[in-house]
């Protein structure tokens, strides 16, 4: 299948066909057309019909697409069925509330170790694995050469770790704070996780309802 | 300001708007140009123009955008300065980091209440409030009348509890669940919050890296 020059909506879009074709495999559905997938999704048939189009042919025409095997196809774009080592940084609230809520292994991350400053938490265990100590981080990388980085850290803290990071080998962050990253290290790759945007968006549907 | 047909992609930007412009304003800038504002924000100088355009005149040509004012401006789109009173459901992990983390009254909501079935954490305090046991919802709901809720449970309780809300008059859901609120409530505003669909993103990115 050609990825060349896919642009950033079409990846963007790729993890909700994922979760809505995974939804639909839940459901029962074995196949489904592209008007119809669309119209879950809000989309467009016509959308849904070029953004597949950019990897290769997915479906026959009039036949729809076999749920399974398309989900199975934009796992395997978006590279969930490859692992990557990761390390999470900071474990207060926030960082406990994604160790435990995030099922990483779903999506080609394996979390291999949580790094807190707080004494109180070192040596405690989440899901089977030790919060070390964050002095010990150089080291542990050395090691066991993670690529990627989960921040749950405040900003204040984020730049020194990431600097850190990025100098350990670190090529990816999952970033939690709100410090950017990107603007100092442009060759890394970055997803920040921005909750508060859809809060903003809420709260504007809630004030343009009767208008 | 004329707020008539705006577009979802615009709606949806403008909660960056906001968080890039306070961004700023916290690094001193007080006037930017279109042109520096949509470099930093990875859109062009034309496509801010257009989205300012839709709410009216934000700055004069030439002389760029007091910052401080076109936050403001920006925020009370969204409705930031009006506050809704809201329930969140749920205070396991997910629930407890949301209420925590997540600074609601900047963004114009106020957490009246918690609620959950789990025993042991009935009576404890967030942020000075109490947990309540979820079977005094309806009694709570009655009396202080909330208009949204922060659904934090799996997805199996979230079909009743979200029926139980909406019968309460909850107008709007900030929902962490799995479960599609939407498709049996069409009339209330539900912003979905799916974090991993950012994890597959990275994935992505990851595996894409050097092709």
């Amino acid at each position: 299948m050609g990825k060349a020059n896919i642009s950033n909506p079409v990846i963007r879009r790729l993890p909700r066909y994922y979760r809505f074709l995974g939804e639909l495999k839940s459901k029962g559905f074995t196949r489904i057309s592209s008007g119809e997938l669309s119209r879950r999704m809000g989309l467009t048939a016509s959308q849904v019909r070029q953004d597949f189009n950019c990897f290769g042919e997915f479906g026959q025409q009039g036949y729809g697409y076999n749920v399974d095997i398309l989900q199975s196809e934009i796992g395997a774009i978006l590279g969930l069925n490859k692992m990557h080592k990761a390390v999470l940084i900071g474990v207060g609230n926030l960082g406990r509330a994604v160790a435990q809520h995030i099922n990483f292994n779903l999506f080609g991350f394996q979390i291999i170790g949580y790094f807190e400053q707080k004494e109180s938490l070192i040596g405690q265990m989440i899901k089977n694995t030790p919060i070390r100590n964050i002095r010990d981080l150089d080291e542990f990388c050395r090691e066991n050469k993670p690529e990627v980085a989960v921040l749950c850290i405040p900003k204040e803290g984020a730049k020194v770790i990431s600097e850190q990071l990025v100098r350990l080998g670190i090529k990816g962050f999952w970033n939690f704070s709100h410090y950017d990253i990107s603007l100092n290290y442009p060759e890394v790759q970055v997803e920040n996780v921005h909750i508060n945007d859809s809060l903003m968006t809420l709260s504007y549907k809630l004030n343009n309802l009767d208008k």
